[in-house]
C-alpha cells in the first residue's frame, strides 16, 4: 500500500464508473441543488458539482433562493420538486439562515430523493443494513478503504467525532456484517477522557472533528492507518488562508502506516459519491 | 451505590409513575400484540405484558394468529390495526414462521404505533435524537444507569454484541450529548480480536450476545459496572432448567463495583418500558 492514500484515483474510478453507467443505459439523472442565500464555500461547492456533473452525464440545477425566504414557500418549493418526476435528487446545502426549521425541512424531502441522506428514514436504512442513501462522506470513506484494500475485519477503528453525518454513520457502517465492516469500533469525542489513550490502540483512526492539525504522530500507533476527514480554512502568509485537516499531515506521514492528505483525499471522494447517490436514486425510482 | 443492582426497584417506580399519568389524565391506552402461531416463551412475555398492563390501566390484546398465515393476511390485519383509533401500539411477537416476509410486516406497522422501534424510521430518531420510540431494551439499559445514579459522561462504555435492537441502538444512544450519554464508546462482538482487552478498559460493561455466563472476572476491570442483557435458558439438575445471563454474576460480584443480577435485572425493567412506550403512543397520537 502506498503512504500516501490519494482520493484522486478514487474518484476518478467512481467517476469512470457513473458515466459508464449512464451511457451504458442512456439514461439522464437530474440533482437539484437548493442554496439559500450566498456562501462562498458553498456555492464553490455547488460549483464543483456542477462542473463534475457535466462531465459525466448527470444535470445538476442550482436554485438560488433568497436568505429571506419563509419556511411555507421553501417547503412548497420542495414539494414542486418531489412532484417532479425529472428530478431524481434533491440538495439542500446548508447552513440554513436561523429563521429556518431546518428539521422540518429536511423531513419534507422525498427520502428517495434525499441524496444527502439526512432524512431519518435515511439514517435507519443504514443502521439496519436496509436499501437506501449512506451520506457522502461515511460513503467517501468506506470507498477510499476499499480502494486501498484496508481490511476492517477484525481491526479497531477509532473514530474521533460523532457528529450525524460523519461519526455516527460511520460507526454503525463499520459494525455491518460485511466486507468494509466487521471491526471493533470506539467513538471518541469532546467529552472523551485521555483521548490519546484511545487514538493510541487505533489499527485505523478516522479523525472529523473540524480542528485543524489536531492529530499529531504522538497520538497514534506506529502501524496506524489514518484517515482525514477535516477540512479546514487557516491563514497562510502567502496565500492569506489555505486548507489543512484535522490531522498534521507532514508530522504523522513517517509514523503512519498511511495517511490520506487534505486537500485531496477523503473530500475529493466525496463529490463523486454525492453523484452516485444521484444514480442510485434514479434507478431507484425507474425500477 | 448498591453492588447488586436489581431491576425490580426501578421497574417498580415506572409502573408507579404510567399508573399516576394514566389516572390523573383518565385515559385508556391500549396495546395488540400479533402472536403467530404458540411458543411457549412468546407466551410467557406476553402473559406478563397483560398482567402489568392490566394492573396499571393499559389494555393488552393478544391476537393468536394461525401459524400458516399469509403475508397478505397478516398485513392486511395490520392495515386495520394502523386505522382503529382505539389501539395506539401495535406489537408483533418475534420470530416470526419462515415463509413470511419480516422486513415488509414490520415496515408496515404504523411508525406512531410501533412500540417496539424496529421500523427504521425509528431507529433513524434515535440515532439523531429526535422524537420517537426508544427499544425496551436500551431503554431499559438507560433507565437502570438513572436510577442508580451512574454516570456516563467522559465514561468508556464497552459494548459486547451488536445487534440491531440491544447493540447498535444502545451504542448510538450513550453518545447522545445528554444526562445518559456522552460516553466514549466501543462496541465489540463475535469478530473482535482479543475481546479481553476491550472489555478489561470498561468502566461500564454492558453485554448482550446470548452466551450464557460468557463474562467472568477476569475479562473485567476492578471497578467495573456490568450491566447483563442476556436472558439463556441452561439445564438445572433440580429444576430441569433455570435462566442465567451472559455474566457469570456469582463469579463477578466480588471485582465488580456493581452488577445486575438475572433474573431481576434488565429484562424486569424492559416489559416496564415496554408498556412506557405504549403511553406514549397514546400521547403521539392524542396530542
Amino acid at each position: 500500500m502506498e503512504r500516501r492514500l490519494s482520493g484522486k484515483k478514487v474518484a476518478k474510478r467512481i467517476y469512470n464508473e457513473i458515466q459508464k453507467e449512464i451511457e451504458k443505459n442512456n439514461i439522464k439523472p437530474k440533482l437539484v441543488i437548493l442554496l439559500i442565500g450566498k456562501d462562498p464555500a458553498a456555492e464553490y461547492y455547488v460549483q464543483n458539482l456542477e462542473k463534475k456533473g457535466s462531465k459525466i452525464g448527470i444535470e445538476v440545477e442550482t436554485i438560488i433562493l433568497p436568505k429571506t425566504i419563509e419556511q411555507k414557500s421553501l417547503l412548497s418549493k420542495i414539494d414542486e420538486l418531489n412532484a417532479n418526476n425529472e428530478v431524481n435528487a434533491i440538495m439542500l446545502q446548508k447552513p440554513l439562515p436561523s429563521h429556518l426549521d431546518e428539521s422540518e425541512i429536511v423531513m419534507h424531502i422525498k427520502p428517495q430523493k434525499d441524496v444527502d441522506a439526512f432524512h431519518p428514514i435515511n439514517m435507519g436504512n443504514l443502521v439496519l443494513d436496509k436499501q437506501g442513501f449512506i451520506p457522502a462522506t461515511p460513503a467517501a470513506v468506506l470507498e477510499l478503504l476499499s480502494f486501498y484494500e484496508v481490511k476492517t475485519e477484525g481491526k479497531h477503528i477509532v473514530i474521533v467525532g460523532r457528529s450525524d453525518i460523519v461519526g455516527k454513520p460511520l460507526a454503525n457502517l463499520l459494525l455491518r456484517k460485511n466486507k468494509t465492516g466487521n471491526a471493533t469500533i470506539t467513538v471518541c469525542h469532546s467529552r472523551t477522557k485521555d483521548l490519546c489513550f484511545h487514538t493510541k490502540q487505533a489499527d485505523i483512526l478516522i479523525v472529523a472533528i473540524g480542528k485543524p492539525l489536531f492529530i499529531t504522530n504522538d497520538m497514534i500507533n506506529e502501524n496506524a492507518i489514518v484517515i482525514d476527514v477535516g477540512v479546514n480554512q487557516i491563514e497562510d502568509a502567502e496565500k492569506g488562508y489555505r486548507y489543512v485537516g484535522d490531522v498534521d499531515y507532514e508530522n504523522c506521514f513517517e509514523k503512519s502506516e498511511a495517511v490520506t492528505p487534505v486537500p485531496g483525499g477523503v473530500g475529493t471522494i466525496t463529490t463523486a459519491m454525492l453523484l452516485k447517490n444521484v444514480i442510485i436514486a434514479y434507478n431507484l425510482q425507474n425500477k
